[in-house]
Order: C-alpha cells, then structure tokens, then sequence
C-alpha cells in the first residue's frame, strides 16, 4: 500500500446509512433471564403474559365490612338493617380476601358499630368496593409486547403477574480498537505531538446510554500489521460491531481500509457529510466493522448518526436523539455550506424577545467544546449551499427548549471573569445558564441593535471624553433604550513571555517583536490604536498586527506558545498562563441592557450584587469592584 | 393509637410539595471522586477548569508540508517557489507538532513533490491548516459548570483538558421500608389475601433513574413496634430520604402516622390528589420521612411527583417527567373529577384525522397496567369539576408524539387474539402500536362514526338474515364509507368451572345458576339476547344478568373464580383459565375499517397475510382462519 494515500471517493450520508444497516442486518440478539432489579432499561425479547391474575383474589377495596349485597335490600335511613359481625358481616381492611359469599363492602365510616352488630341505613350494589379478581391483570393476557424497554412502571406490572426474572436481549457487544501512534491514555500527561485518546471514551459512553457494552483492545500504533492482529484477536471473541478509531491522519485511516479489504469487504471508505467524512464501513466474517475518524467532534457525531441508530435498531428501541424535538431558529450569521455535503453545524439558541436566535459554533472538527456548548444542531442538507443570515434553520435541540429559553446570551467583549459570574449564577439560579459569544465591543453593540444578545459586554474608550461606553450608544443603539451596569474595572497591559526576553517596556517597543493582535471592534483593538497613533505608530510598523485573536485568553496562548512576544490584554489572562504583564492602564468594563430585556437579565444582574461572587471577583489580580453592580446615569 | 382510624384531613398538592421541599432543604450533596468512564450521567460537583490547552502544541491539521509563511510569497502559477525538505518544508502529518520556526500547512494535494524539494503555485497566508495551541480549551479556561449532568461529549472534553477524574455529587441515598403484614416478595406465590410486594422494585426503579442509590429494610408487618425499630435502623445509616411504603390498609398508614409524630415531627397526613391521596410527610433528626401509599398506582405516582423532584432538586437536575412535552387532546369522554383534588388520569392517545384523542384509561389506584398502557398523564386540576367529552384537556406525554401518532386504534368488540395481532405487527412494525379499547361491538361503530377510532372490531348478528355486522353499517356508521375484513371466525359457548359442577348444558340452564354478562352493545350480549328471546327467558329469569364484564377473560375471571357459575365467550378464554366450555355456535368476527383510515391501518392489514401470525392463530383452539383477511364486500 502506498505510504500517503490522497483522499478517495465520498458517498452521500444516506447511501451510507444504508449500506450499514444493511451490513448490520441480523438475526435477534441473544437473550438473558434478569432478576427485575436489574432490568430497568433493558429491552424485552418475549412477550410478557400474566402468570397470575391481580388481584389474584376478590379484595376488599376499602376498609369496613363484608357483606351480602342482598342481605342489604331492605335498609333505610329510618328503618336500619342490623347484621351480625363475623356471621352477616365481616371486618375487612383495604386488601382482605372477601370471606365466602360476600360480595360487597361497606365502608367502615357508613355503619354504625354495636355490640356484635352493626347497623346500616342504605343498600349496598353488589361487588361495591370489591376489587375483582383480575380487576388489572387476568392470567394468560398479555402483559408487555417483546421489543418493549423497561420503565419502573413495567417492572412492577411483570412483579405483579407472577414473574421476577424477565427475559431481555443481551446487550449488543461492541468491541473498541483505537490506533494512532500518537495517542496516549487520559491519565497520561502528553508531550507535543501526543494526543490524549479519549474518543473511546466518547464513544463507549455513547454505546452505554443507548444500551449497548463495550470490550476494548489496547492502543495500537499505526502499522498494518498491528491493525490485523487487533482485528483477529477481536472476530476471536465474535462481538457484535467491531470499531476502529483511526488516529488523525490520513494515513492511519488507510490501515483500517487496506486491513479491511485484506481481510474481509470494505464497502465505504469516506462519507459526504461534515465534519466527520473519513467515516469507513466494511466487515470482517460477518461482523459489521467501522472505522470512525480521528477527529473528536467527527468521532462524536459517528457515534451520534451511525452507531447509535445502529445499536437502536437492533435492541428494537429509539436512537437517543431521533425524539428530541426540532425548532426553527433564524441564523444570527450567514452559513455557507458545501453542496456535496450533508453538513452538521453545533448551534448556540436563545430566545431575545419573539426570535428563537441560532449562532453557529466553531466548525472545526478538532473542537469537541463546540459539541459540550451547542444547545441543538442544525443539519444542512446535501444539495444546499447553506444558510443566509435572518433565514430560519431546523434545529435539533439537545437541550429542552424551555431551559434554552431561560439561557442569558451576551454578545460583545470578552472578559475572563464572566465565566465567574456564570458559576455564581448557576448556582443560585439552577435552571438559568450564562452564555457568552465573544465578538468584541462594537460587535455587540450591534447584535443588541439587531435584537440578537440579551446584552453586551463593553470597554469602548472615548478618546476625546476619556470615557467608557456611554458616548457610543446613541450611534451604534439607534436609540434603544438601555441600561448600563458597570461590571468592573480592570487592568489592560501587554502580556509577555515569563521573565519578559524581549525587554518590553512601553507600546512603543512593539515595532522589534512579534505582535499578537486583538480583532477589529473589540475595545482592546481600539485602545491600542488609539495608544499606538498617539505614538505615531502604524499597522505596518507592527509584525503581527494581522495575527487577530478574539478572547485575551487565546492573546496569551500565543505567547505562552512562542508564536508571538507580545500582546494586549487583561492582568488575569497574563496570570492564568504564567505571563509576565506590562500595565497600560486602568478601564471600565460595563454591561449593556435593553430595557426590553432586563426581566430576562434580572439574575444576572442581582448576581453582581452577590456577597460571594463580589468577594471572589475583587480577589482576582487586575480587577476593582469599587462601581460593580452601580447603574450609570444614560 | 385506636386500632382503626378514620380518614384524615388532606392538604392541597401545592402545599404538600413546599412542605416537602421545606423539610428536604440541605446543603450539597456530598461529593466523590470518578474516573470519568464511570461518570457518564452524574452531575458535576464543581467547575471544570482546564488543567491543559487543547491542543496543547501548535499542531498541523492537515496532512502536507509545514513551511514559512514567508518563505512562499512570491510563489505563482508560472513561477513556482522551490522548497527544500526538512529545511524549509517538513512532511507533517494531521496533528503533528509544527516544526519550529513553520507557522502554516500545504496540503499534499497542493504541492509537487521532486528530489529533496517541494514546488509550489501559490502563497499560503499564516497559520493556514494549523490547529493553534488552545484551539479547543485554553488552561485555566472554564470547561464545564458545576451541576451539570455528564453526556458522553463532556467526558470527552475533560479528558481533552487533562483531568481523568471528576468531581461528582454522590447518588442520593434512599433507604426504603416495606411494611404490610400482607405482603410476600416477588419470588414468593401469594395466597389468598397475600399482595406481591413490587412497590419498592418500581419506587427503586424511579430512584435509580433519576441518579440516586437504594438500600432496604426488611418487609415488615404491620406493628408500631417493628415500624420503630425499623426506623431507628434507617436513621443510624443517615440516609438522605427515608420511605415507608404502607400496606394497603388505611391501618398500616395510621402506624407510620404515629410512630413519625412519636420518633420525630409529622407535617402532612394525607394530600388531596387522585390517585394517591395517603401521602405522609415528616422528617427524624433531620431526615426526611415519606409514608408512600400502598396502592401501585399511588406509590408509582407518589415516586413521579415528590420523589423524583426531591432527588432532582438534591442533585441539581431536572426532573425526568418535568421536559416530557405537553400537548393538547380531544377528551372522548367526559371526566368527572372531585373538585377538591388534583387528579391524574392516565389516557391513552390516538391520531384520528387531524385529531388526537384522549381515551382516559381505568382511574382505579390498583391497577398498575393503566400506567403501563398509558401514553400520557392529563393532570386535572383542583377546583376543576373535570372536562366535557370534546373538550380539550393537557396531557403530559410518556412517550413521543411521533410514534403516538402512529399507533393504531381500535374501539369495539374484544377478542383475546387481537394481542397475538398486535404482537405480530410489533414485530414486524417496530415502532408501531396496536391498541384497543373494550367497548363492545356497537360502541365500536359508535366510535366509528364519531372520528375516534382507526378500526372497530364487530360481531354483530343480524337475526333476519344470519349474517354479521353487514347490515348494521349503514344504520351506525351514517354512510362512512367502510372496508370490512374479516379478522377470523370463532366459536363461542357457555364457560363454566371445571367438571361442569352444576351439570349445565344449554342456555336454557341459565335460569338455575349465577350467570355472569357481558355489557350491553357487545356482540355476545346480543348473541345471548337472541337466543334467550328463541327461549322465551328473561332478563329478570337469570340471576347475575346484571352482573357485567367488558371481556371475555373478565366472564372467564369470575367463574375461575367463583363468583359465578356460567358466562358467554370465546372457547380461547375457557382455556386460559381452565374452564370447561358448552359450545354454543360458530360465528363470524370482522374488522371495520374507515377508508380514511386505510393507510394508516395498512402494517395491521398486511399483518393479517402473515403466514406466521396465520398459523398462530389457526393454532388456537375456537378459531377459523379460512377468511381471515378476506375484505367482505360492502
């Protein structure tokens, strides 16, 4: 086989589908006799047909006493019929077998008890308060159809008609090879160039909540020849799906197709739908083999789209996802989607005012984040070139909507510290989540303009006032009506290398090193500009004044990593990887409200106010509380 | 404590739960350490911060060549630059660490590979096809909130952030006490006035479900003294709930009543909600204490709205039901409910037409397959006197709508076989329901003309001609264009008690005997009718005419069980409870069907062609198949 191996042929998601179900036909999974404590979620192989009737005998439905219907034909209010207990009327509690020829009971609040006797004053129907024998189940009625997965409710109904065991599929064995020179266990710490292997992970966790278990075979380099010994070792033990996950190149992903050809068919090698492409189908004496990208999001969604359903088919049952509820949401951004492709983009929803907003998450599929913050997904078809901003989009929610509903969604400047006040609000609001998009000041300024955040995160500088915010809200807001919150004050500086190498003092040294930049609109960006024209210093003059970065954390990643000798940002992101900082100066940050949201916002903002968060904020170096929670004057 | 205790004063739901809710305040749970393979479910006790940058080294995202951005600026189509490998371009493979000194990727596809050199057409921009260090997480970075509930994603991304562990709340722990002198376990066969005890395997069930842990008491009876000791056990081992799971009788709730107020407070006796009004709420050195009522349906339902809620609030999440979705039915009968309660009716749901309809199912608090059959919960609220027949009523659904909607529906006459049909069509038809419910055969066409069903089965003898269901079409379905096809012949015939006791012989016997009926409309009934009428017997002849069943294992049921000696039916449910049986005659049983609902019915019609369902059906005694799925013409 050749060494490199350039891209070969897609086919479409759908053809895909079929050829692994198709590959995937079988028989009836085995089956298994579990004790009913055990079986909850397990899906039954057999009909259940009642062993005993329930009640297995006539009850007594009320507490009170057994009686003959007609030895109480004659009773009235004023002419009461007296029965002798334990001879004409038996006391009974709720439960009871009915002594012999009674038929009904009267309940223990409508007679009168005397000595040995008991007075009634109204005729009883017969079987009055009787629970009949069979009343919920009659023996040999079918209980629970075959293919049924067991709710609480159905264990009690099978305990109830005579079982205790009950017989269910076994769960389908899926047997988990990852490869990729490059990988390492998660307990392992990675050197560059390793990986930590953790979509076995993923995907065991995946095969365990649709009801499936999972056998593992150790990590394999890239080699063919360790590829076919794994895959021998695995028919061996005769599981019902085999998967391999490739490492993340090209290259491993040819193993797994030349192994498979060579040792039984391979049947897809590649699928038209992102991210997740490299998707291998194929099997090995009869068992259907897959070979599931690299990449952690491409991993995910292989779990999600094919193997899932897969398992789901064959326990008789749902695929986890195929209930969630759909939604329309209108795209803040315009998607451009390849035609070839049917292409699955991670969204963030919110609901500003009528509009049930989607923005898409970051693409790439190296990214698992974008999986843990998407709050649905929203497939574009193949044949589509995708999706304009304004222009509704089906969303498959992953979470339920009435939570998304409750969601505060920001856009607008980035700031460390507001993943601080999401814990706080989380945890004083348990249903209402802080999310965040970070598209610098000016950026939300105007998605508030547009109705697309509930608010904005802002440090603009005014040059010719000295002040923050407030003097661009008529231009950018259009006159909506706002109210501004400070969030903090907070120290802006350039970030350097440990032990600052480069001997960088003031901006004006900016022009002999490497740059990192912030993005245009954010007010770091515009701070600096302004900094650097009072300076006389230009773009040009910069080396990396094109490098753009959109959260001061990524700011100071790159200069952790080498890549770039200095930027701007916050003393906290300086800190939080081991930078030196070079302060510039003082600013405020403030929060931007429409009116129009503050009932939405209001636990946010009582969170400002908030003891513990107050406490936890001012602790942190490079941040002043002195106007935290204080509304400003508009 | 008096031996026997009268009903007690019931509080509104509302007010029960913020007692509940009150009493089950608490600190955080306490929390423990997991590797994150056995986490998946579990709910986040703290932060998760990112320990490492993922990825953690510039990497290259494509298969190719590093490079220097700069090195290929003046590269064109006509004068390709010349790169020399592993000096200025260096093979890398998806994820490699970028060489020092490279800052961007050429695919492979996009270079000419010569001698120790690489040509190239065109510039490529910095940082092209490079993955950057925090990429995905940044360290420091906030990964994922504390209380939250782990998907198979989120373990991916902590592991990519460098923790193999994770901090979790602990499961709640729930100790439960059965109690009730009646009770035996589910491996044991009840006698006569003995109860299989299943609450705490579906209370259990419930528990586990939402993410707590159970340990048990022993079953004990119904003694005050047992009861405390019982208790003192359960609180030395500091559970976080406790649950008595009373007895049937409204004695064995009195006992946990008294012994709560005696060991520690009580502060609910009784809560007005149907079914399952005997809640008792207290609490024992600051252990929360629930009396759960004994019936299955009130237990279950007890666990669905103050069990699982608690757990849920402990651990952060929502409850399991509290996201089920909400949907509006068409009520097909009218509903009475007891203003002062708020009451759960289980209901059945079917798509007829363009509505759905709400079929409530069997309000008794003992009859646990109601809940197992029902498709969704209407909850009717306090100071509702309940709803109208056509009227339309919430319902809170158990399974998804979508395949509700397939379901098909039949209203009309029973026959024992229609769940070997359904069966049949489930295997054949995963994701398709059959369901009935026992209205006889006229309510059948009844329901039929009224829009509420897809199908009736119908066995309606028509004296003048001899002939079934035929020539009452027009008169009950008003012109509905039907198709009618025949589901089996089948022989119908007195039942009565093994050995025929009471040496019955022809309906003309019935006079001396206590017969058992069927309900006025159903087929069988007016088979009796007639052939009483040929016999010059009356109604007021027979004693037990008025006694009525809805089935024919009901009839079987009450003569298995002697509460009668005689009833009509189908020689099938004589076998099934052992009875002997007089046949009577052969008659003809049909399936009706509305042209509108054709398509819908189609998996049930082709299921009638089965070879497999056919034989099982010829193989049952009393039944014909020789029509079985001939359409009649009408």
């Amino acid at each position: 086989m050749p060494e490199r191996n350039i891209y070969l042929e897609d086919i479409p998601l759908d053809d895909a589908l079929v050829i692994l179900f198709y590959i995937g036909q079988r028989g009836p999974l085995p089956t298994e006799d579990l004790p009913l404590k055990d079986a909850l979620g397990r899906v039954t192989a057999e009909p259940i047909w009642a062993k005993l009737s329930s009640p297995h005998y006539h009850a007594a439905a009320m507490d009170g006493y057994a009686v003959r219907a007609s030895d109480t034909l004659n009773a009235t209010e004023t002419r009461p019929v007296s029965l002798t207990v334990n001879r004409q009327a038996y006391p009974v509690n709720t439960g009871d077998p009915m002594p012999a020829d009674t038929d009904a009971v009267i309940m223990i609040e409508h007679v009168e008890e005397g000595d040995k006797k008991i007075l009634i004053r109204a005729p009883v129907a017969p079987r009055q308060h009787v629970r009949l024998m069979g009343e919920d189940m009659v023996a040999t009625e079918l209980v629970l159809p075959a293919n049924h997965q067991l709710r609480p409710v159905d264990l009690g109904a099978i305990a109830g008609c005579g079982h205790h065991t009950v017989t269910v599929y076994q769960k389908p064995h899926v047997h988990i090879i990852p490869t990729g020179s490059e990988l390492v266990p998660i307990t392992q710490s990675p050197e560059a160039g390793e990986i930590i292997e953790y979509n076995s992970l993923v995907l065991s966790a995946q095969i365990e909540e649709i009801g499936g278990r999972v056998s593992y075979g150790e990590m394999i380099p890239d080699s063919v020849e360790h590829l076919r010994e794994a895959l021998q070792e695995a028919v061996a033990a005769n599981p019902d799906l085999i998967l391999v996950l490739s490492g993340s190149s090209a290259g491993s992903r040819d193993f797994t197709a030349h192994v498979l050809q060579e040792m039984g068919t391979l049947e897809v090698h590649g699928v038209a739908v992102r991210p997740g492409h490299p998707v291998i189908i194929g099997s090995i004496k009869g068992i259907p083999v897959m070979g599931v990208p690299g990449y952690p999001v491409s991993a995910a969604l292989t779990g999600e789209i094919f193997i899932q359903p897969l398992l789901a088919k064959w326990l008789g049952i749902s695929p986890p996802h195929s209930t969630n509820p759909r939604v329309e949401a209108v795209m803040t951004r315009k998607l451009v989607s390849h035609t070839g492709d049917d292409d699955f983009v991670r969204v963030a929803l919110a609901q500003v005012g009528d509009k049930l907003l989607a923005t898409p998450l970051t693409r790439g599929a190296g990214v698992i984040t974008s999986l843990v913050r998407a709050d649905g997904l929203a497939h574009i078809p193949r044949f589509s070139e995708g999706v304009d901003m304004g222009q509704p989009v089906t969303v498959m929610l992953y979470r339920p909507l009435h939570l998304i509903q409750k969601t505060i969604f920001a856009m607008g400047s980035h700031d460390p510290m507001l993943d601080l006040l999401s814990q706080y609000i989380a945890a004083r609001y348990p249903d209402i989540r802080f999310t965040s998009a970070n598209v610098g000041s000016m950026g939300g300024l105007i998605a508030l303009k547009r109705g697309e955040a509930h608010l904005a995160g802002s440090h603009l500088l005014d040059p010719a006032t000295g002040d923050y915010n407030l003097p661009y809200l008529d231009k950018y807001l259009g006159g909506i009506p706002v109210r501004v919150i400070t969030f903090a004050h907070r120290e802006q500086g350039m970030l350097v290398a440990k032990g600052n190498p480069q001997n960088i003092e003031a901006l004006s040294d900016l022009v002999r090193v490497r740059f990192v930049n912030r993005q245009r609109g954010s007010g770091t960006r515009m701070l600096l500009d302004y900094e650097l024209a009072k300076l006389g210093i230009t773009a040009d003059d910069i080396a990396g004044y094109e490098h753009e970065e959109v959260t001061h954390l990524a700011v100071a990643t790159a200069i952790a990593s080498g890549i770039a000798d200095c930027g701007l940002g916050v003393r906290r992101a300086a800190l939080a990887l081991n930078l030196d900082f070079i302060p510039v100066g003082w600013e405020r940050y403030d929060l931007i409200i429409p009116e129009a949201s503050i009932d939405h916002v209001a636990p946010l903002i009582e969170t400002l106010h908030d003891e513990g968060f107050r406490e936890a904020l001012a602790a942190q170096p490079g941040y002043d509380i002195r106007e935290t929670g204080v509304t400003l004057p508009t």
